[in-house]
C-alpha cells in the first residue's frame, strides 16, 4: 500500500511527474542537454524572482548548503539557527575548517533582524546563513526584513536555506537581496529527492573567486563557470531529475501559476492551523508559523509514535517531532502538490484515530 | 528520436529499469527505506565480491572519489593517472588542501605495478588511487597485480575508480585488497546517472577516523556511521535511483547472472576490437584494451565530428576522443545492457557511413 506523504519531504509526487523520471537517457554533453538545462534555469529564475544564475546540483540540499558556506566565506560566517538545519549549516562550516559562529535562539523562536544587525555591526563576518523555513519547528523566518538589514553591509553574502519553502512560498530573491537561495526537489517543487538548486548572484561569484579552498564536487564557482559556458555540468548530472524538473516547472508556472501555488500552500496551512488551534497548539508564534509544514505542540499528551503508526496502517504518513522535540510535538507537512482536500481528509482520519 | 547510446555513460537504460525510476515515493526515515537500502547493500557486495560495507551517495562518481581521497589521506596520496579521470582525482586532492602527488604515464599506457612499488617504497604515501578503467583511453589497468604490490604496505589505503567498469568487468575487491572501490549507476550497471556507490573497508573506516577535516556531504565516515546504524543516510537520498538500482541488481544477479554479464561485455568488446583492428587501430596496447569502452585510433584520418553527427542523424551516439585526443581517436562504449546485436548493428551503420 502506498502511503500518502504528509512529511516534510520527500513529498507526494504526481503520477505524471513520476512518469517523466522514466524518460529515456540522453548524453550529458549534447545540445539536447544544454537545451534542457537552459530551460530549467530560465524557469527557476521565475520561481525565485531573480536574474541571478541558477546552479543545479546532483545532491541533496545539504550538498549545496555546504558548497555555499565553503565557497562563500572568505572571513567568517555568521550562522543563525532556529533548529536542526541551522545547526547543520554550522557543522558543515566547522567540518570544512571554515571559520563560523553559531547564533541560536530558544526552540520555536525566529531569527530577529535586530539580532542579525547587532552581530554584523561587529564587522567580523562576511557571510550570513538563514534558515527560511525550519521544518523541525514549523517556523518561517522573516527573510525579507533580514535582507533589509544585510543590505546595510555590502560585503556580507546572504545565503538562505529555502529547502522546505521555495516553490510553495513566495521568495523574492533579488528584492530581498539574497545571494544564494537553495532548495531541493523533494519539497515544495513536488519532485522526488536527488537534486538541489540554488541561485548564485554576481556577488557570490566574486566572493568565491577570493576563496582558495573550495573543494571539487561542491565547488560552486566551478559549477558556475561550466553553466555560463553552455549550461552543462562538470560531472554527469541526474538527467532523470532534469527531465522531471523541466516538466514540473511548466506545470507550476503555466498550469497552476505561481501565485495560485503559493495561495494553495497558505490555504492548506490554514486548515491545519485552525484544526491545531482548536485541538492542540501551534508550536511557533502565530506570525512565524510556516505555510509548508505545521509543527503542533502535543498539549493533549497523546502517544505520537502510536498515532503515526496507526496513520501508517490506513495509508498516511506524518512526522513525529524532530530531535529533542520528539513526542512533545508532531508535524504535518502540506507542501508540493498536496491539496486542501488531501489535508481535510488527513485531519478527519486523525480525529477518528484520536477520538477528538 | 531517441538515440541509442554507445557513449561511456550515460548508457542505454532498459524500459523496465526506467519504469522503476517512477516508483511512488516513500519516506527516507521509514522501515521500508532501511529494507530497500539494506537489500541494495547486500546485492552490491556480491557485484563487488566483498564483505566490506557499501556506501551509496546521491552524487556522481566524482563526489565519492573526492570523499575517498579527502577522508582517506592522513599523510599523502599517490595518484596514478592514465588520463583525464586520474588527473581529476589529483585536482580533487589539491582543491581540498590534501597533500598528493600525481604520477602520469604517456597517453595510452597503463599504470605499471612496479612503478607503484617504487613510489610506495619512499614511505611518503598512505593512500593510492588507481583508475581501473580509463574511458578517455579505453584502457583497463591491472588492478589485481597492483593490489598485490599494495598488500606489501599495510598502511596504504587502496582506492579504485571503477566508475566505468564495475558491473561489466569482474573486480574482486577483497581478493585484490581494494579498500574503496567506486562506481556510478550510469555505466555498466545500466541505470540513469545520479547515484554512485562504493565499498568501504574496515581499514578505510579506521583511516577516516584519523583524518580531522572530512567535510560533511561527502564525509564517508559519517555516511558509514549512519549506514551501520540502520542502512539510512544523513541526507535525503535519491529514492527513485534506490528503487531502480535494487530492481536492476536482481536482474544482474539472478536473471542474467554476473559471469554471463561479464562475458557479454567481453563479447561486445571483441566485436569492436576485431572491427577496429581490421579498419583502424585500437589505441592502447592489446592486453590493456578495455572490455567496456573501446578507444580507436583514427588511422584513416576521418572527420570524427562528422561521423558522430551522421550517426546522430540515424539514431546512434558514439564519442569523439576526449580532451587532447579529440579527432585523433574516437570511442565506442559497450557497457550496461547493450548487446552484441546492438554492437553489430552500430558497426554496420558506421561502415555504411564511411563506405569502408
Amino acid at each position: 500500500m502506498h502511503r500518502k506523504l504528509f512529511i516534510p519531504g520527500p513529498t507526494e509526487v504526481r503520477a505524471d511527474v513520476l512518469e517523466k523520471m522514466a524518460t529515456p537517457m540522453i548524453g550529458h554533453r549534447t545540445a539536447e542537454a544544454t537545451e534542457l538545462q537552459k530551460s530549467i534555469s530560465e524557469k527557476l529564475q521565475k520561481v525565485f524572482f531573480t536574474e541571478s544564475d541558477i546552479l543545479v546540483s546532483t545532491s541533496s540540499g545539504t550538498g549545496l548548503m555546504e558548497g555555499a558556506i565553503r565557497c562563500g566565506t572568505a572571513k567568517r560566517a555568521a550562522v543563525f539557527s532556529v533548529g536542526s538545519f541551522g545547526e547543520r549549516w554550522h557543522k558543515m562550516a566547522v567540518n570544512n575548517g571554515v571559520e563560523a559562529d553559531l547564533f541560536e535562539v530558544e526552540d520555536g523562536k525566529h531569527t530577529d533582524p535586530d539580532e542579525v544587525d547587532k552581530v554584523l555591526k561587529t564587522g567580523k563576518y562576511d557571510l550570513v546563513t538563514i534558515t527560511h523555513n525550519e521544518t523541525s519547528a514549523g517556523l518561517t523566518n522573516p527573510c525579507a526584513e533580514i535582507g533589509e538589514v544585510i543590505k546595510k553591509y555590502p560585503d556580507v553574502l546572504y545565503c538562505v536555506d529555502a529547502v522546505s519553502s521555495a516553490g510553495g512560498m513566495k521568495i523574492e530573491v533579488d528584492k530581498w537581496g539574497i545571494d544564494v537561495c537553495i532548495t531541493s526537489t523533494q519539497k515544495c517543487l513536488g519532485l522526488p529527492p536527488g537534486m538541489s538548486v540554488t541561485t548564485f548572484s554576481p556577488k557570490a561569484v566574486e566572493r568565491a573567486q577570493n576563496v582558495n579552498i573550495r573543494g571539487y564536487y561542491l565547488d560552486l564557482l566551478m559549477v558556475h563557470e561550466n553553466v555560463k559556458k553552455n549550461f552543462q555540468y562538470p560531472s554527469t548530472p541526474s538527467i532523470a531529475h532534469m527531465f522531471a524538473l523541466d516538466y514540473q516547472l511548466d506545470q507550476i508556472l503555466n498550469v497552476e501559476g505561481l501565485e495560485n501555488r503559493f495561495a494553495r500552500h497558505t490555504a492548506m496551512a490554514e486548515l491545519v492551523r485552525n484544526w491545531a488551534n482548536e485541538k492542540f497548539e501551534i508550536f511557533p508564534a502565530a506570525e512565524f508559523a510556516s505555510d509548508t509544514v505545521s509543527c503542533i505542540t502535543n498539549t493533549r499528551g497523546i502517544d505520537v509514535k502510536e498515532l503515526c503508526s496507526k496513520l501508517n496502517d490506513v495509508g498516511y504518513e506524518i512526522s513525529n517531532g524532530y530531535g529533542k522535540l520528539v513526542e512533545k510535538t508532531f508535524r504535518i507537512a502540506h507542501m508540493g502538490d498536496l491539496t486542501t482536500g488531501d489535508v481535510t481528509e488527513l485531519l478527519g482520519v486523525i480525529d477518528g484515530i484520536l477520538g477528538i
